[in-house]
């Protein structure tokens, strides 16, 4: 099945996780997709300033793989910078944030599948 | 855990499934990090001219999501062009193949799951 680029919409979160400003996620898997392996397959953009709050993981893990921009990456408590290339992975039971601290979007595809 | 960008290594892999020319996969989890749920979450490089060959997926469904790029995919016998942005779907027990009929690299995002 093709799901052409214009029908996948984005959903804007404000303050995501009690973060700053916003972030746009477009979801290219639904529910039924995963075959009860995960529930998130995204690509997400943050805008300058933005950011996704600190959460903790509990029954799944993330991947975040960064494709554009700049930002600071809080890695169970260790503040890391991060960019295009690099990848962030959260086991269950841990936490991360990420924030935008550069001039343009910083995009990512984020993954959560479950434990 | 990070892992920066210049120690995740591609692999480059020469008629891919019967294929064309040569195709760089990039691996961003290790086998352990899926917690038994998939085998494949990478960033995959189709140089122009090159192709990913038809091929079954059984045990397992994979998702395409279509980073940079242009081509034709056959999706269980149906071809279609694809860009930036679109998904391509394959359930168990379908097939799919991609090619790049641009002029520049196509790339993408490539996830298979445990059925």
């Amino acid at each position: 099945m093709i799901k052409k680029a214009d029908i996948l919409q984005s959903v804007t979160f404000q303050n995501r996780f009690g973060g700053q400003g916003e972030i746009a996620v477009k979801q290219l898997l639904s529910g039924d997709e995963f075959c009860g392996k995960g529930r998130l397959f995204a690509h997400n953009v943050i805008s300058p300033g933005s950011s996704i709050g600190l959460h903790q993981h509990q029954g799944d893990f993330e991947t975040y793989y960064i494709l554009k921009g700049e930002g600071i990456a809080d890695d169970n408590g260790v503040k890391t910078p991060i960019k295009a290339g690099d990848v962030l992975y959260t086991k269950n039971g841990e936490s991360h944030s990420l924030e935008n601290t550069g001039s343009e979007n910083l995009e990512l595809i984020a993954l959560v599948l479950f434990a």
